[in-house]
């Protein structure tokens, strides 16, 4: 068949918007039409020919919902009609990371996903000419239609509202999941978020949802300040006035009864930033401070900090896609969603067609949106 | 009173075997006679000089066993003829870091511990002229008699060995504690242990005891295979003749079954080297790896890695004093070696009286001893 895709032809160009070929899918796969996708730094990162690992001709986009149009050979959990949210972690419940239910870094089409390929090593969509264009992150939601594996696919409520539900399939997932999946934030816990874009909110939203009595947001700009508030934020600091005080300034807020040592119980950063992931271990609580690394940093850029910090009970982790299992927890968020408990509207910031794709990667670089939607 | 002493009276000497002068036991504070102690590396840091909080002039020693001699006001938990061990990581139970019950590192009487000081900001040591003589870690049991906290005296089974479990106090509790409190290792678990001197093997043989199916050792020097195995170590590497591969060998041996991703479930650093560290943490499983800091780094250095390695699920931890409570921890440990389920006799190759203790160093700096211990 052929579809309507923002094509990214080669690094760093602007995306062109064009008529391309969108082969059936084969055994295990599934055709799904793209209602909505959210346009993510991540798929800024590969576009921009920063991402070392990138691959063109390509479609971009990762986060979408859209309706299954069709399955092929073999596929049981999924048929025609079902509302659908594409997972670039997918969730195939056999591989041994599944099966160790210690991760949900499913490992099953892990190889071929790196490689811009289906699993069964070739591309769905080709240029009108013939030429093969490369699926990104298993999923390529900047085309109308795509298709996937059915085990990168999640089923949700049907009654949810693809402009919105996309975003769960990127930074509601990574952002309330750092916080409930990978920290495991109690009640009555300390947090410090550094980095208060789309990923932050969330998780400033998953540690309202979680019960913590101390949420503190920090971002180089004040405007933020009103965001994290609307979110669940207690306290912020502006990370340019701060300066190397950062860290002292957590400690000092974060004391509390006759703990007089500080640090916050859970920090996270969403800046991909080395020194600020730094600054986050090193205002986590003495004894049992745990730290999350969210954002994505530049190839080859490396943290550090001295062992003291971890010898003396700080933890270092790590989280993609929120620790989610994708086709067990992204339904369970759909309905949270529809159920008011997480909100995502106002985080949906601006709403575009395909056309005006390159427009909402120009709205992400100006700051000016949390997130912007294609809807088609 | 008076007492017997070897004094370290400045940085990079020998110490002196000494008469000295010992105060008695003020309010929660208790008189110990010490009957064994061993030489461990962090005495030897400091004595060197190399530990930029050393005070001089201080009586070291830091892991003994000795039985109480008399008890200062208000101390209920401990009375004369009890045997007991010296923690120099006390269990107060009522700081907010003992009730957080998160970890060990208790925090009633760290400032004035730190300074070499009891908690009342004094010491009880002098020198015969009235010189203050420091405390070290809250211990110094490198004198035939100490006074020390109450609460930082653990109680154990009058019947033990104090030529052997004087051990407990730091080696064998660090790294068994190190598996069963910091990484919780569960039954079937891979794991790697770098540097198998006195902490590296006693991290064998908590893995061991954890029910761990492989247990990589891996060190400079041939001859602590030897070791290694006598403790339940199943393979080892050379780290010399593997060189920048060690991370790739331990990756290849760990794959299992259908898990061909490799890397071990738990690692561990005992050598203090901030590189073995990285090596550590990058060996571990992707997904669930967890890697454990042990060791102490000098003075400065850092741990460095690309950040990649904690979101694709690697835990990067530390431990002090094996995560163990030690009035809590520390008894049961000595009830486990008096019933055969941990072994130390073995690791105590050298037996010295006060008067050879700088002998016991030089054993130490040959690496011809596990543990040397001196018997008063
Ligand atoms: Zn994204
Ligand atoms: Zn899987
Ligand atoms: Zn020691
Ligand atoms: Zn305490």
């Amino acid at each position: 068949m052929r579809t309507r895709a923002a094509v990214a032809l080669a690094a760093g160009q602007p995306l062109e918007v064009m008529e391309v070929e969108l082969d059936a899918p084969r055994k295990g796969e599934v055709l799904v039409e793209i209602k909505a996708t959210g346009i993510c730094h991540t798929d800024e990162f590969t576009r921009s020919g920063e991402d070392p690992e990138g691959l063109f001709p390509v479609i971009l986009g990762h986060e979408g919902a859209g309706v299954v149009l069709e399955v092929g050979e073999g596929v049981t959990t999924l048929k025609p009609g079902d509302h659908v949210i594409p997972l670039y972690t997918p969730e195939c419940r056999e591989c041994p990371s599944c099966r160790s239910q210690k991760t949900n870094l499913c490992t099953a089409i892990r190889a071929t996903q790196g490689q811009g390929l289906m699993p069964d090593g070739t591309t769905r969509f080709h240029m009108l000419d013939g030429t093969p264009i490369h699926h990104y992150m298993g999923c390529s939601t900047f085309a109308n239609h795509t298709v996937m594996p059915e085990i990168a696919l999640a089923k949700v409520d049907a009654g949810a509202p693809f402009d919105k539900i996309c975003y769960i399939g990127c930074g509601v997932t990574t952002g309330i999941g750092a916080v409930i999946n990978t920290a495991k934030v109690e009640i009555g816990s300390t947090a410090a978020v550094f980095g208060l874009g789309g990923i932050g909110l969330n998780v400033i939203q998953g540690l309202k949802m979680a019960g913590a009595d101390m949420i503190i947001g920090v971002d180089l700009n004040d405007d933020k300040k009103e965001w994290g508030e609307r979110f669940g934020m207690t306290h912020f600091i502006n990370a340019k006035e701060a300066g190397d005080n950062v860290v002292s300034q957590i400690v000092e807020m974060t004391k509390r009864g006759d703990d007089q040592i500080g640090g916050a119980d859970y920090t996270f950063d969403c800046t991909g930033n080395v020194k600020v992931m730094r600054n986050a271990l090193e205002c986590a609580h003495r004894g049992w401070g745990v730290s999350v690394v969210i954002g994505v940093a530049p190839a080859g850029a490396e943290i550090a900090t001295r062992p003291f910090q971890l010898v003396t009970g700080r933890t270092w982790k790590g989280t993609a896609f929120g620790g989610a299992r994708g086709r067990t927890d992204v339904p369970k968020f759909v309905d949270w969603y529809m159920d008011g408990k997480i909100e995502i509207d106002p985080m949906i910031t601006h709403t575009l067609t395909l056309d005006e794709i390159n427009k909402g990667f120009d709205l992400m670089h100006e700051g000016r949106s949390i997130r912007a939607v294609v809807v088609y």
